[in-house]
């Protein structure tokens, strides 16, 4: 199979030690990580052949940031380099009624100063079966948002199937500038993630009160009826404290729904959980398996992701694969 | 408004890293902290202006104490200097069923052995309208007893509110010479707080068998009318496990029983939630918006103080309004 | 009382800090155990006298085990010097439903290449009167288990009770292999202790589908008919997650079955839980109160060692009496 | 004695521990520092009053910066609040041949984009008696240049004494761009300090090739000579390696040159040297113990500040004093 | 050989990571340690047989300094248990000129209250043949200075022969009480060390000006002279900066003076070196190798205690040796 | 160019923080490393093309060492998988006059179980023109040894550049074993690097006594006039102290002799110094620039090393240059 191309900003993520607040921290644990590069990444734990685009600065920081990817397989020859500064964010992680608190220090960085000039797509997208791309990228600036719209064209040139984690950040952008940048881009797009609220901040899907699978599964037809978008999937949060939920998914292939497992979860580190879902719905719909199986499995990788420490999921397929295909899970191999 | 005094002891704590135990540590987190302490640091958060009066040691520690009280924003220009020791106490936080371990190491601290003569309570309740302190207090010493009791005197003559946090401690003395010295100080203290064990241990308010709400509120009951307290908030905490629990409140206005919300935590640091829900009442009450409001942002700041790391509440009024004013939390701010 | 002796490896445990993986670690925490190591470690907190027998190499880590096993008041006068390497596994911890992962890395290590003349058991057994192995010490190699084999022929000469902890590893031998090796050990064993899975892998006992308490007592009855071992005990873990559970166990003395008390317990570390009830059910035998209190201790024993970091239980007899006592447990001592 | 002011920026350091390299980090120490705000903690430690002009960003980390100012004792009531990001700086600590690193990561914060109109001077500088600034705050912006240039003039105005270090930094502006904005500046500058390739960078005094006092003394003369300045403090530093140095200076008072003692130093951290040295400066000639006992103290401030952790000089006039007093130093005090 | 028997008291030690002051620790590092603990556990790892008479609380830090003792192979069957508290002291580690600083908070410890009727010296001395003590333990108070002193007087009874660490310790006592009762101990003594002012502060030893090596020498021929003690051993520090120094010692046997080699060393931790060098005096003496080889070897094991993190020697003589007997050292073994 | 090839064991270092000793250590650093990666991931900071052959076990641990591999830009696409584990060693860091101290656990290791027909040099040399190796890969087992063999044939076939550092191990085999195996060796070899010991012990070249510098030129002709190897490099080590040297070297090409600059380094890190060295060399040889470029390039390259934390330089082209260049460095950069 072909290589997955994503196009991403890269950050350093710089966390206080445990459950302490930015407030009160000496010092910070550092990981490089970004929306689209944990999906690529997840992806390359599971065997994919990977590669991101960004920008990254010529200093320790972006040169770390690329050694990153490259410690977990993913290619990194077409990284454009230069501009000032690598984008920060700062993570505060909630607990009980605590609410996890994030600061973007983005603004100015390589990736949000990038223009479309430094990206070459069809050099990139040689070789590609699938560009991925998050409602994060178009919200960096306007050169971002250009250069996210050259590459769908240039995939849907070539055939490349594209998928697209809606991912809406009120902190980096309006709802309604959201839109006006997002909904153009749709006729590009053939799978689309995120929650229902997300089709509403992301793509104008406004749905009456009602149950939270019947939102997904209402959302789910919207996008298809408006959009032609044959593949929406769905995750649902039932919020049991900040770090405890309800997990689960739904899969809308244009004609079916189908419904993952549902698990009850305690959350070591709260970032990446959409992340590792993409990465197991791109995986699911690759392999063949069927919808079933696809949205089993990224409710497990997502499910699995939210075990691990850091923003992206560093799980096999091996592993992975007995949480999709059976109900339980093992305590300890030994 | 006024400055907000209160007199207690500044201590080390030093605890092992995470569930290690004392036996097993080889290093300890150190911070500085005191029931009292504890109250005045969540109020500054607030945005209370607070002057906290102690005895410290000229050395390292000592003035470490003092600048940790700074930091917070806390005034310190009351404190009497002087003495050989700073107090520590160690902490062991226990989990699920091991109960978490205090030991003291107070014994001939600044503090303990401080005499009445240090204090100038004429001049150092100027601009006041508020004194806070706890049972701890005077379970240091004589010194300290003689001098909460010049304090009381004197914030009594100057019309300022007094508040007490009963906080028995029974490895600082006995209930019998507990209530000796602390059932003649409550004819100075308008606001009681604390749980109905400590109504019973401190004040002698014996009840028979009953739920624990009706315990909070016989109890209330008991304190107005045997010592002619109005106001008095019982802390309310259904154990689930060493580190879990349900947690509530009622206050008791001399009218009415407000109950307070309810919440299920898993707590992060077991230490100074008295402390925390002791600064929401005191704000709450402060604010004027009523005692509905007052037990409510009493709890949620109590709830919150649970989720961080160190004996006091880092929390804003900005961050425990929306708990004290409505139903849920908020998972994540991004 | 005499002196309880046991004989296994001691290995360095390398473990990721918190809940980092291993591919992902830049440090690890460092302990010295091992099954048998670990139930004398307990039994001396609770003031037995203990006699460890194993192999360590002449180098610091040997040393350093050996220097483990002195600071907790194990005698280790009886320890075999020589061989290549201290035998060493990883763990990672798991959470939610990501399972915890071990890696042996114990081949080739100094107990692994033991061999019987090393040890004198009869010198070794003078004083003692309880000796304790698991079945990881034979599953080591010829020499392990042709040495365990002499240390029971000696026991039992001497009249000394013997205990065996089934604990089989799937990761060291086959069932086919432990089977054959361990049930000839029967014959000298005269307390049994494990899971319903262990009697089946090791002591080849088949059960229908059942409850998890009748498959327990099952288990321990056909041990009794078969194997003539009047006492077992069997240990029942009712699954929530991969560190959470309920946690039981039932006595059988050859005539009655008992329960222990239930607890759900959320797990600081899960290595060792075993052995801690091992630990607490030969302390409870040995103490004379009888089978009721043994399970009970044997359990309560067992519940406080997951709330330790590390693998064996570091609390007295005092702290484990209440639990085995009552019904509740403390919050906070202070 | 009046107040001391301050003007600059207070960033946030960020350090890998020990010598790791910023490529290699996978955790950052964090400190709030800044030339300005270090002289005046150090100046604090002294007992002196002193008050710190900035602007912060009103989140998490701007407190932090602030909560640190007030930690050490410093005024933070004229703070200014506002804009968009605290500035940082990535410091990667050199050791034997490899240098240090320091890449900035400042543009676009609350202090770069300050405006004049954010600081009222007259203000600000009520009962303040001397001063302080760098040649850094200048180089962050316009608004920054001219709010400095604002407070030059208020404070000739009201006689207050006017120190300048002039701190050229090649990563934040030209030679030519910096000596256009602070030549201008001299004419309300009494006392300048720093290195003659600063007096050459920034004011343009450039040296014939001669020895390091020959030029400390040829640039203080030529200060005097063309700018008017009295007072000068020039230091020296004799390179062994990265971290080991030879550690003098010179004062010129407009008539006599006075050399200090000279040190040999290992250094523990490599930040805060000058400033360190500006406090002990200032200290100095406010004590009115003359020239020669100014440039011994405010050597063995910066001396000292260099066997310390972080950017500024934690030491009492207590612990300085005999260092500038006498020929030698202790080895431990027990 | 017989047992190796000290008295004294063990202490935690807390001290900041690395080089960071106390006034600015956010956690402490902690060891147990007290010099005549550090003297034998140096000789337990030599392979000698050693016993040490304390005082601890029953509290988990009592335990655990009990535990450390057992760990590294110290007897400690005769530790009197009882009393409130375990002395403390912190540490402050200094660099280039900036001084160590030590804070005793060891009043009111278990030991400073042992009384002489807690220690049966008959049995604690049986089977010993060589007692230490330093002048640390009669500072404690009346009650360990009596118990001193009854061993002493034990000790000569059977023959035993004595040593005594000068140890002069200024924050415990003045130089004329540690005279008054140091004095009369001294007819107890067979050995003494120290330095040449630990003569004139203990032992009133008073020299005129002279160099180092004749003031070891006239103090240790004073002390033979005055007190009939004829074994003498004095180290010399020349201080190059606050961890750097030149290292030697003279043995003077009451006839002839022995110079050890000399070293030039960069000092990893500062404290325990007089007690390294006592052990290694004590092992010397002991083997009868003579007076150059003791002093040789007391040199190198001191030499090398400096080099190891905490208070005591961790090497083994296999690693002493070649120190001792050779001029080089080895750059690593691999 | 082309590829730069190495073969050689990955292992995990295991090392205690700072100046720990093994024996007292809870917890242990990290890293992935062995002497021909070490020389790959130098060059490839240098930005060359290399490629490394080894063998790794399947499991998180020689994924984790590949990865560390790919993080740094090395190519690892020829890694042979499987074999049981995943070799060691430990690190205990000397100071002083203690010695450094390697333990090594690689006995039964993924490669030192290889087999020579895991590796098809053909496939794996096609496009390189460097291939490299150390004295440690044969010494690994007779395996290695021959595999070893088969790429210097296949090498040498192809035309490449073959280097060899002689790095003797006294603790892996004998110098009889390694001559035996070596010597043979060298007739495929073009470049020879290490000291004058190794030279005797590798390739017995034995010298009568001489100062070090004629040394290097001795063995180096000896070298050549022997076994026809044109290029040695030769380092030179004077020790001061354990982890302080003087460093040079001297490159002998057949016809003249060219002396490198001379550093007096205090170390960071003593791991990976030769590997630096040889990883300079090679850039150098490979530059063009000539030979005394070369070996200036290649001592400040394994001089920065010692700089740095871990086994391998970080350092790029672009930090070595200016040393090897010039004769000074700088202080810091901002």
């Amino acid at each position: 199979m072909g290589n997955i191309v994503a196009f991403g900003e890269m950050l350093m993520r710089l966390s206080p030690p445990g459950y302490q607040r930015l407030i009160q921290a000496s010092s910070f644990d550092a990981i490089y990580a970004g929306s689209e590069a944990n999906v690529l990444i997840s992806l390359a734990q599971m065997g994919c052949q990977t590669k991101y685009v960004t920008r990254l600065p010529e200093n320790p920081l972006g040169e770390a940031a690329r050694n990153a990817l490259r410690h977990w397989g993913v290619d990194t020859s077409h990284v454009a380099w230069g501009g000032k500064r690598l984008g920060l964010y700062y993570l505060e992680q909630g607990a009980a009624l605590r609410a996890s608190n994030v600061i973007y220090d983005r603004a100015g960085s390589a990736m949000a100063e990038a223009e479309p000039s430094m990206f070459d797509w069809d050099t990139i997208l040689k070789g590609a079966d699938w560009f991925h791309f998050s409602g994060i990228t178009p919200a960096l600036g306007e050169g971002c948002a250009e250069a996210a719209l050259q590459a769908l064209r240039a995939a849907k040139k070539r055939g490349i199937t594209v998928s697209c984690d809606l991912n809406y950040r009120a902190k980096l952008w309006t709802v309604e500038k959201c839109r006006s940048v997002m909904i153009p881009m749709m006729e590009y797009v053939d799978v689309v993630l995120g929650t229902s609220e997300d089709a509403d901040d992301v793509l104008d899907i406004q749905l009456p009160p009602m149950g939270m699978r019947d939102a997904s599964i209402a959302a789910a037809e919207a996008i298809h009826k408006r959009y032609g978008i044959t593949i929406s999937a769905m995750m649902q949060r039932e919020s049991r404290s900040v770090i405890d939920k309800g997990w689960s998914a739904v899969l809308y292939d244009g004609g079916a729904v189908y419904d993952s497992q549902h698990y009850e979860l305690h959350t070591v580190d709260i970032v990446g959980t959409g992340d590792a879902f993409a990465a197991g719905l791109i995986y699911g719909l690759r392999s063949g398996r069927g919808p079933q199986f696809t949205v089993n499995y990224a409710l497990a990788a997502s499910a699995l992701e939210q075990t691990m420490v850091g923003d992206y999921n560093m799980a096999s397929a091996e592993e992975i694969l007995p949480l999709a295909e059976t109900e339980g899970f093992q305590d300890i191999k030994r």
